[in-house]
């Protein structure tokens, strides 16, 4: 990596703090893209060629929007919950990233494998080129939860909803 | 903005992280704060003209306040667990934060709407004065889940629990 | 603590900012260090004269290890998801930190005790010596919900679980 003007050897303690927030902060947006339904979001937290293991799935990030999207048609609402992130830079480039969350899965129809509630961890290597983003992924599931029909609490519709597009509010607010 | 001292242009790297870490921290205060019915804490978490729209309330911080003590009221814990923060700093006086979340309600009554975990996230913009504090609040909330008489485990008497007072140990250890 | 090199008076901003990072790290790597069943990892979070009052448990931290072993053992899966943390530094070297979680316990059995997702908060006191590490832990029980039998969601054999040693993910990737 010499001479692209990056230093690749021990990082200043200002910089690690700031590549753990910028991390962090890829993360959520993460969860804000899938949950938003928001494609070029998604994408802008990979790296062009990035490879995603991810469940049933594994192959390279445009392959895997592809996949992500269908599956998320067949629900009303998801909300990925992110938990403990454990960060650990190996270079002022290159970071190893365990994140621990919760997926809240809802569909309008009553089918059990379509209203689970699971816990993950994402396991990555995220890279900085121009910028922090995952260069790998794999998803690992530890325990998935049927919500049985009846237990869904109706939310008031007097109440604000999300929305799975930019009508949402953490876009306007 | 001019002369009052404050920069409202580009933020430095340092000041950055620093407003993060405090909007974080009046998020953490604002759930310790309902949890243990800290009223003055609650306050604090609030500039004194802020706006709050939870749910089916809108109004004053202060018709907040007062709103929420009465709903606290009825539960005897709540916990509020925050997940992913997405601060989005416009200024260095100014930023747009999207919070995720899970409250439990757990009420010494079976009844439904007194046991349920809910899913929200806070849409906020902070406002730096004194300090950063929320200066308006849409809560939006994405589902929520009953939690039948017969599942909630008994905690043994044994164990330590939460206080809704200064007796908790978040107070003196 | 005259005379041993390290400030106890007012914290400068980087400073301060490390040390949350750093308090942040060790409950990361606390969480997974019980969930993979990593005991060098587990003992590496505290000082060798730490006090851990948890649950029905008191002691020291080598007492805590070899109750929590045994505890561990009778579960197939555990996972620590931690929520909001509020670090409240005292100076450079003793801080107050309050962390929320959620612990997902599953066995192998149907036994109700065994099958448990529990609200916690670790309310501790953190000391820098070499580096930040726990000194005394107080747990508090907020809440416990059974998960019923049919209510857990086989997860496909043909997805990556977790693992409880050091062939999981979150030690190669």
């Amino acid at each position: 990596m010499a001479g692209d003007g990056t230093p690749s050897g021990p990082i200043d303690p200002l910089s690690a703090l700031q590549a753990e927030a910028e991390i962090r902060r890829v993360i959520a947006r993460y969860c804000r893209a899938v949950d938003r339904m928001d494609e070029e979001l998604l994408r802008s937290c990979y790296h062009d060629d990035a490879h995603d293991e991810h469940g049933s799935f594994s192959g390279t990030v445009d392959e895997y929007v592809a996949w992500v999207w269908r599956l998320l048609g067949r629900y009303e609402m998801t909300m990925h919950l992110v938990a403990n992130q454990l960060v650990e830079l190996e270079s002022a480039r290159s970071a190893r990233v365990e994140t621990y969350g919760t997926a809240v899965h809802r569909a309008s129809s009553d089918e059990p494998r379509l209203n689970l509630v699971t816990g993950f961890r994402f396991v990555d290597r995220f890279e900085r080129r121009q910028d922090w983003r995952i260069l790998r992924r794999v998803a690992v599931t530890e325990w998935s939860v049927h919500v049985p029909a009846g237990a869904w609490w109706p939310v008031p519709e007097s109440l604000r909803h999300g929305r799975r597009d930019r009508s949402d509010p953490a876009y306007w607010l």
